[in-house]
């Protein structure tokens, strides 16, 4: 009997254990027997392993639900790993391993073939892509990327006209810290020219405060309501992270929004307090994956409202956080296929043409939209982003082009009408 | 042509607009002609109407999303008000009066009856139900909250396997002033016993900041991740709400959470600067619809982890805000039905039965679920609220029963397997 490891890595999508299904199956057509890794390369450097088959739990009770059915890591194996993890291969005689994961889990399978390649042990290699960031290169867009793009278009969908029904201002803040693939996808549900959201924010498009305050309120004052989705990975003009940027926090020092810096300082004391990562090359507290973001420009927007209009401005912030990624309902049924269709491409790949690899998602968007997979070298993939083209965004750097609108559509599939 | 004038008040839900369409299809088949008075009652007050026909816009293209398609208002009319309004109908020769939203709504309608009763002008004033926090009395649960429940339940089966994944602590806040419906509804998807949420914490049920950071631990210590529900209406043992309790305050300036009460003076200065309510009566600033009570109980957890294992404590939290009224995807299909069904029945009541009133919802859960509807009096519901039974808390106050599941399970319709 052959034998396969399989493992994920780096952050679950709601679609990544139909990924670890499509692997599972596809090896027991080939009679492949599969050892699933639990958390990634960290159990497979402990020897902690599960057997599966497409039948039994936790395949047959986890494949259509969101999160890593045999956990996942974010521990980026060094090279002594690598070598370790190899030799339990052998001490396995497990001929095949496969990594679900995004551009750092290609990097460590890249590495574990080198170093199986080194020591003349027959293994083959795959890396099978995942991630919301849709950050991958070689292809055309990532299992996982489809279902989190169809949250976010969802939820502005109902939150613009949640929004509208009693008008104010509503500040949405979008995953993604390098690239604005997701912030993208808030617009994808928009009906008509006035819809909401009004404005977007990108990790590529850096922004000072006064800028994105004015914008705001030129959208509310233009539209009676405002809505803006904003990266998580907005960067301030000097290109650091919004709170962490050294332009933005000397907007922040001044009036009116002063009061606003002094609560920020005093966070600094609270990340001492939990060992958490201290203060950054600032020297101030570091703020994500919080709720500050949201807190702070929601603050910002009606101290600046409050000056100009003279009465309170009503702003809501929401960060939607994790729900992106693992949302169980709602989840995107060509996401969830192309998931499946990567695992099963790995196996084939690595079994029946004898190769090693990850497997790049491609798709024709001519006439009906079809994805199919392809071959490609590890070494491609491995540790490289890929960041959104140029001609998807729109010419102020604050919205979308209809050409994004064509890619996204049929990842996504039919939005709430 | 008999005329009706039909408007929203208070938050939108994500069915609310299928009461709308259900008292305009229904009016039309009884010869009924229907304005809609855009954001309720101060709609009417400025005559500001718009026709509404089954077939056309906003009714045709918005009967299937969430929000209030022709808008809603917070404003609670006075006794003036009304009056204004009854002269307005008059003025409209408009003898049918539905008001579709929650208890103070209810109120709202009551009063406009009663002065059209004084002055001797044939109204048939209804009250047609709405509300995610499935709090008025008189009906086995209220059209909005079907689909409010189904939101958080899907996300906490998510949520639970995210968190397991890549194992931490995880505290989502819950929307639920009073009552604690909705966060009850987080635990439906569980699976298993070890399955999260392992705590849930109603505004029924006061905790202190020791108790809570205690419960929490040990739910981590012994599953290995902890996942814990929290309403945004938890309140501390002074029974005042958990940031604006003195208690907890107090348990806030001791060692070693001081840090987190400074930088919740600091934010004092940022709600003075936005003209929004100033201080409460504490002399602290109002923290309520940010995400300041996830990011402080996510802070509080972590400095104790740190102090207990002197190490840092993997620990998030997310508030799943406005999203839970409004995502636009993944509508229980149920409440969508009745939410129709309870407008329908407001427009027979009132055309057929020539009577006022608002619509309860009633449910037999027997044998296969049932519901109907029944007429009850606007005295009977406006301005009460419905807290929880006992028999849905568990004997801690930290879970709900299998009565409970039983209860809401047809209401929020099949999770995600």
């Amino acid at each position: 009997m052959k034998r396969a490891i399989v493992a994920m890595g780096g952050g679950p999508t709601r679609v990544i254990n139909r990924s670890l299904f499509g692997i599972v199956d596809e090896a027991a057509r080939n009679g492949v027997e599969v050892l699933a890794a639990r958390h990634g390369i960290t159990g497979v450097l402990k020897e902690d392993f599960v057997a599966l088959t497409p039948g039994s739990p936790p395949v047959s009770t986890h494949a259509m639900l969101p999160g890593a059915m045999v956990g996942s890591t974010r521990h980026k194996p060094n090279q002594a790993d690598c070598e370790k993890a190899f030799s339990v291969f052998r001490g396995q005689e497990a001929h095949y391993f496969f990594y679900i994961g995004g551009n750092d889990t290609a990097e460590a399978t890249s590495i574990i073939n080198r170093e199986a390649k080194n020591a003349g042990y027959e293994l083959r290699c795959f890396h099978c892509p995942k991630t919301i960031d849709n950050d991958l290169v070689e292809s055309d867009h990532t299992p996982g990327y489809g279902s989190a793009a169809r949250f976010v278009a969802n939820a502005l969908i109902g939150d613009e006209l949640d929004v509208k029904s009693l008008p104010g201002i509503k500040i949405d803040i979008i995953m993604g810290r390098k690239a604005g693939w997701l912030t993208a996808a808030t617009a994808l549900g928009r009906r008509s020219e006035g819809d909401g959201p009004h404005l977007l924010y990108f990790p590529e498009f850096a922004k000072s405060l006064e800028d994105l305050i004015e914008e705001i309120l030129s959208a509310y004052e233009k539209n009676g309501y405002a809505v803006a989705a904003v990266s998580e990975g907005l960067h301030g003009p000097d290109q650091v992270e919004f709170i962490a940027s050294e332009f933005i926090r000397k907007e922040l020092t001044r009036e009116p929004y002063a009061p606003i810096m002094r609560t920020i300082e005093a966070m600094a004391g609270i990340e001492e307090a939990t060992g958490g990562p201290k203060k950054d090359a600032f020297g101030n507290v570091q703020l994500s994956g919080t709720g500050t973001l949201a807190d702070v420009l929601a603050a910002a927007v009606k101290i600046a409202g409050y000056k100009r209009y003279g009465k309170a401005v009503r702003c809501r912030a929401d960060t939607f956080g994790y729900l992106q990624r693992s949302y169980a309902g709602d989840i995107s049924p060509v996401d969830a296929e192309e998931a499946e269709m990567v695992g099963r491409a790995a196996v084939k790949l690595a079994v029946e043409e004898d190769t090693d690899g990850s497997v790049a998602l491609r798709a024709d968007r001519g006439g009906k939209y079809r994805s199919y997979t392809e071959l490609v070298s590890l070494e491609a993939v491995a540790g490289k982003e890929r960041t959104m083209p140029k001609e998807f965004f729109n010419d102020e750097g604050n919205g979308v082009t209809e050409a994004f609108v064509e890619y996204a559509k049929p990842i996504v599939g039919e939005l709430a009408r």
